[in-house]
């Protein structure tokens, strides 16, 4: 038994927008009801001002900690980050995780099911932004009677999110941490998930996003094993593979999966398939694609003047999908604004994958960074 | 009329190995014959020492420089490169340029004629090495009565061939230039690869490599998109699309190609699949995994031991699929063994596709490195 595992955790659910009263969308499109699945660690305060909410990445979810049954394989994807001791200390923190809108994990999204025709929405769910999952997320906060976030932090498109909560609602969020993230994807950044999106679209499976059963699984591993590449550095690619062949020293003269990072990705990029949703992954691809801070709030100094929140920056050395330079042009942004900004270039080998996997430096980071919080409170 | 054009060119077929004699492959499979489909520049001198030739990389062909007709709307692919008074200056060098075996612009690959079956090898086509190209323009150079190559120059998987012809037979090569290459592949560059095969090998349209007509076209489309990205460095993706939309300023909302970027990818994809054969791009990437010059000869140091030629390595700084440090594991190999190696890196911010575009700065370099090769010759 783990004494410092949050343990046992059902997900909840929370409805909102109803058909009589739908949520409108960045785009004008109109989405009701729509589910949040969530769960929480720790527990609330008196006054709730104790709540972290943590945003998850394109592939990840609401279970970011504990374990559903005693006999999973494997615990949430933030276990090490988040419990009794941790960097989110549950003994003192309530925190919270949700699915977003448009994800494949019960929040709606494009394999619910659409109460205007009883089938699945399919394409015909509307095209969803970061700022439509701030928005959903906020109706939950609301609904948790939380007058005002301690904290908000997530990496990669989880910290989109935590931007997009400190740009559009500045009174809700007391500190953000952003974690291997970006005021905006890059032009090779979209690159990468346009190939994605057109693997998907390009399987015959797909049918026009009206699959049923398994769907375009081929489209989805291939864009899973795109994305791979991306999230590992050159560096430890090398460390890790090199040019090792996977069961023999010869070469096979065929066209077998053969060399180690070959069959790595190739597992990869089917175990993919069998958890997510190749329509979700069209949806969620385009969200990130859309956010940009400066078309949203204008330029980034401009932007960040709304801020309000004490903001810690993270990025990794050899994050070449989200890189440090883009972190410190928010960074930046901040600190000519004379706004509380904390940076850290953390000098890891993992490349972007590195917020989900170098726990150490980053725990001692964040818990550095919420004890300075936790008093400005008390200050 | 450009007089710096080598003219109109029409490509020549060389066939050997008949099925008395078939080509003994390095995997130990046999075939025969083989077809070599080449063009020429230029006239040999009289004791035909004055031959360059030129390697061409995954995508490129025999067509190097000029046209076929009048009308085409492209020349060669290093048409800037190769002429009167060009970097391979035809006026005093004997210029050729084949199409390697597993290739699909006529010489010998998986879309020829089985001889044994009578129908298109498809995968009973041998997986063939950099050796085995480099083996099958021996036996054309032997058959243009070429003594010895003034010069062999080749960019990306060309410059593959160029250090295979240095080492497997420095006897026949005077002078190397090796471009945007490196020892061997990364276990990113494999990663890439892989991708490629495996979009290309998912298409039901595949059909094991046993398609007609017009076959896997959407893999083959995914697998040039996601080469391209490698291609070009984030610099000039950044400049040259950035986050601009194709067509409007206002989002789509929907998965239309709407980012330039996106666009330019899907219609790169398209356009290959016109032009290219899906297997051949397995053959060819599986050749370029496979190329290791320590695997074959030994560490680096000892394998250029054999080594007579005149080398000249050049790399671009922003390249990240064959990088400069790659390039100056060769460098510094050659030069510890007091060998004659020139190496420049050329600043430039098209990535791996600068060999192919930035022709001026080549020139120079190359210019001054042949003029030195010759003086060497007649000293």
């Amino acid at each position: 038994m783990d004494h410092n595992s949050v343990g046992k955790i059902t997900p909840q659910t929370f409805r909102f927008a109803c058909a009589q009263a739908p949520m409108t969308l960045v785009s004008g499109h109109t989405m009701g009801p729509v589910d949040i699945v969530f769960e929480t660690y720790g527990e609330p305060n008196a006054d709730r001002s104790n709540a972290i909410l943590i945003c998850h990445a394109l592939s990840g979810d609401h279970h970011a900690a504990g374990y559903h049954d005693p006999h999973d394989r494997r615990n949430g994807w933030w276990d090490a980050m988040i419990g009794p001791g941790k960097a989110f200390n549950t003994d003192r923190y309530w925190v919270i995780c949700s699915n977003i809108i448009g994800g494949c994990n019960g929040s709606t999204g494009p394999c619910s099911v659409n109460p205007a025709t009883g089938e699945p929405y399919g394409l015909d769910f509307p095209v969803v932004t970061i700022g439509d999952m701030v928005y959903a997320q906020r109706q939950l906060i609301e609904h948790l009677r939380i007058p005002r976030l301690f904290c908000i932090a997530g990496g990669s498109m989880g910290g989109f999110q935590v931007l997009e909560w400190a740009l559009r609602y500045p009174d809700m969020v007391r500190a953000a941490i952003c974690i291997a993230s970006a005021p905006r994807l890059s032009a090779q950044a979209i690159a990468f998930n346009a190939v994605g999106r057109s693997a998907i679209t390009r399987d015959p499976e797909w049918k026009e996003g009206k699959y049923g059963g398994r769907g375009p699984e081929k489209g989805l591993a291939t864009a899973r094993m795109v994305g791979h590449i991306t999230y590992l550095s050159q560096i430890v690619l090398d460390a890790k593979f090199g040019r090792r062949l996977q069961s023999a020293d010869r070469f096979s003269f065929n066209f077998a999966s053969e060399f180690a990072i070959e069959s790595y990705l190739n597992h990869k990029g089917s175990a993919f398939t069998r958890r997510f949703d190749a329509n979700s992954y069209l949806y969620i691809t385009k969200a990130m694609d859309y956010f940009d801070i400066s078309r949203s709030y204008g330029p980034l100094k401009e932007a960040f003047e709304r801020v309000t929140a004490r903001c810690l920056f993270v990025s990794y050395s050899t994050d070449w999908l989200f890189t440090t330079s883009q972190t410190k042009e928010m960074v930046r942004a901040m600190l000519s604004n004379g706004q509380p900004a904390s940076f850290v270039e953390i000098d890891s080998e993992y490349g972007h994958d590195a917020f989900l996997v170098e726990e150490e430096k980053l725990t001692r980071i964040i818990s550095g960074f919420l004890t300075g919080a936790d008093q400005g409170v008390t200050a």
